[in-house]
């Protein structure tokens, strides 16, 4: 089993997955970019800016993506996978580049080997213009409102378009509410 | 002009560029992998075989190529730039993938940017055996003769298919002679 928590900044990944830690001690749970030992010097580099290229900067998260699944997904998808970021959202914040032309690379990055369970957790624009005011903005924040809300949608595109097994989940449900609809999603 | 030198090793690349140093002193001189401060730490990181996964492996060859036409090859092939490897080494050392993928990803990296002028270092087999009995083999050397013959093969298959204005010199002439090769189909 190979479940991905997705969804913008501010959305409530780091809770749900700090939730399932304690329910899933079996699990392995990991995260892109930086799942692997390459993959945090890729990140790093990527995060400091030290691609000058927009299609660098592509290939330095491909790279980290490809390393991830044949290092840590593949080894452990025959038990269960719990991954922070995947192949989605991947391909929803590489808009440099037509969408058919992102997915293939992906798909090369991930040998097509992609989730099991897709969840992500979804914000209304007034929800996120809210949780944005309580919050530092970090580089992918400060874009804006627009630029995250075309981000989510691009995420939802993303698992739509690759038929992936999927739960929507409204982020502003309580905390319980969600970690309960994921539970039961998991277990299905 | 973007002028590149291609060959395996032993070919006799490193000489010719030095030749090309002394005359072309109005010229950038440039390198794949590596060209680039980014590219110099993700040659690095292939070269000491961080990335486990040998997809993981080519991405970070493509960063580096993309970085690197962008950064150095674009903003000077209006003048000349001169390098060492390109493109057609990428694509003739990824034998990991199928060559149509290998070239839309390859051409993806150099946003379509292709050598005005390239020199391939042809080398018989034969010259090859010889070559490398003088010389203390690396990693690559090590794989064998061979593998070393199939990647010059695969390197001209690559100038064919691109179609790319190129001369293939015979390696096992005297380094003058290939440099005034070299010089006449500069200056053609």
């Amino acid at each position: 089993m190979y479940v991905v928590i997705e969804g913008i900044d501010t959305a409530g990944k780091s809770t749900q997955l700090d939730i399932l830690k304690e329910k899933h001690k079996e699990a392995v749970f990991t995260k892109e970019p930086g799942g692997t030992q390459i993959g945090l010097k890729l990140r790093q580099m990527a995060l400091n800016g030290e691609a000058k290229s927009k299609i660098a900067e592509m290939f330095l998260f491909l790279a980290d993506r490809a390393e991830h699944i044949e290092e840590v997904v593949k080894p452990n998808k025959s038990s269960i996978v719990i991954s922070d970021r995947s192949i989605i959202s991947g391909i929803a914040y590489a808009s440099n580049l037509p969408l058919e032309v992102v997915v293939s690379l992906n798909l090369i990055a991930t040998d097509n080997v992609l989730p099991s369970h897709v969840v992500l957790l979804e914000l209304t624009k007034e929800e996120l213009i809210r949780r944005l005011g309580n919050k530092e903005n970090d580089s992918i924040e400060s874009r804006g409102i627009e630029y995250l809300i075309d981000i989510q949608d691009r995420m939802k595109k993303t698992v739509k378009m690759l038929n992936l097994n999927h739960r929507f989940i409204d982020a502003s449900l309580s905390i319980e509410e969600i970690a309960k609809e994921i539970e039961e999603f998991i277990n299905e």
